[in-house]
């Protein structure tokens, strides 16, 4: 195939930057692969793994010859990395992104662009329990959802090129506003995190009678929390960038817990009845 | 061994019923067992597969001759079953039951006893996704939890012979008052069922920009709602019966719920990592 970007410059090697390297190389997308990173030893492992050719902690030595700049480092960050990078960047360059809010990578990014620069917001939904460039997997995103957030600065032809790198990767491709996706997101995966950490955190340190109630759990418990064990640092992150869409997921949950705890309190069997088969029903749907 | 128990008359012949049945007859704890339903080709399945010996729909003929009455049916139902059977039983038979709420049995079904009868209250913690006696299983119990909660009208004679009775069933016996049993489930079983109904319930009809929000969740949405599909009659009858215990712990995680919160309003970076490190922290130590 013939390739669609010269020079990948991939700031932060991790698990989905390092999949989607290793995509884009196989698929001979790119002819050459920068890794920008921080620690040597993840670079180091980056380089023997063929996942990049030349890796740098040198944001300026990155940003030379690079027309596709991804950003797969922890969202917050983007902005000063960009930053460092543009002086330094090929006027036309294409920026992209794989971080789990679009709105306000868009709202921050594009500014920071030189004028002949195109941005392409990315969000590839799969999993991020395990980190490092020695998780990279060419198969990660294989039937996942990636969704593609044209905004402003998304040229046509940029959106494309971005587009049929990932079309690589075996992902079902989706495009929708930026908006869009941080408002589905924030109820379909930042809501439940926060139900699951709230509810580990609840239980963290409740004794019954000298017991630690949590321990009286099974495999409810564990589910319900399973996700709680994911990492602070990106929640964090998350619940900075998308304040106001998850906001409204925890005003709606709140709305369902509140009508269970009155049913609860009142004892209504018929409306306990009522929510317990409406949450049974979505989850059958949700398969 | 010698039988514990001549006659075992099991009231509900199901999953937890039917599994401690295969266990009291492959130890030798019981000489007999007799099946209590309301479905006869439930109870052909249990007369096939040899975990009763003798199947009834009639509470009258399933009294007669029990020295050991397991009510193992939805737990609403206990008091109506055991008065059905009370003046037909042997004036020293021991009742125990298999609910998942231990106060409300107490307070339902010792008033209901004959004067020379025991009550011993078990909560074995065991998974019920599966039902009937199609799915009954001696090994179903090892190394789960069982709640035995002594009351008033536990002798001690009863109390030791439906322990040595679950014993054999390799679970890990514990003792606890009524109370504390119902405190604990609250937190550790009623709370994460409502947290992940009402989140399931929440989502049932969300669409924004004409998708349903749910579909755009992964892995963390399925399992955070993943006991949002357990029975709604079963979930009813919990919250009727444990209702304090259950508005103590819907408090507890509200407050919670209520510092995620606020955190993610103010935009607070130290206190959202220290919630979600909080969380994170307790369910490695759930493991």
């Amino acid at each position: 195939m013939t390739p669609l970007f010269r020079q990948l410059t991939l700031c932060g090697v991790g698990l989905i930057g390092g999949s989607i390297a290793l995509i884009a190389r196989r698929a001979g997308l790119v002819e050459r692969i920068v890794g920008l990173g921080r620690t040597q030893s993840n670079l180091d492992v980056a380089l023997e793994r063929g996942i990049v050719d030349h890796a740098t902690r040198d944001p300026q030595e990155a940003a030379a010859g690079a027309d596709l700049v991804m950003l797969a480092t922890p969202i917050l960050t983007f902005p000063q990395t960009l930053g460092a990078m543009v002086p330094y960047l090929p006027e036309d360059a294409v920026v992209t992104d794989v971080g789990s809010v679009k709105g306000w990578v868009v709202r921050e990014l594009e500014p920071r662009l030189g004028p002949r620069m195109a941005l392409v917001g990315v969000h590839p939904v799969a999993g991020k329990e395990i980190t490092g460039a020695a998780a990279a997997d060419a198969e990660l995103f294989r039937d996942r959802r990636v969704i593609i957030t044209p905004s402003a600065r998304s040229t046509t032809d940029a959106l494309q090129r971005v587009e049929a790198l990932w079309r690589a990767s075996g992902a079902r491709i989706e495009r929708m506003a930026p908006e869009t996706h941080d408002a589905l997101l924030a109820h379909a995966s930042h809501l439940p995190q926060i139900t699951a950490s709230a509810l580990a955190a609840a239980l963290a340190e409740t004794t019954i009678a000298g017991h630690w109630a949590a321990a009286y759990g099974a495999g409810g418990l564990r589910d319900t929390t399973r996700i709680a064990a994911s990492s602070a640092e990106m929640w964090r992150d998350i619940c900075l960038t998308n304040r106001d869409q998850i906001l409204a997921g925890l005003r709606l949950y709140g709305e369902s817990l509140r009508r269970f705890a009155a049913a609860v309190d009142a004892g209504d069997a018929a409306a306990l009845l009522e929510l317990f088969e409406l949450g049974r029903r979505m989850r059958e749907r949700l398969g």
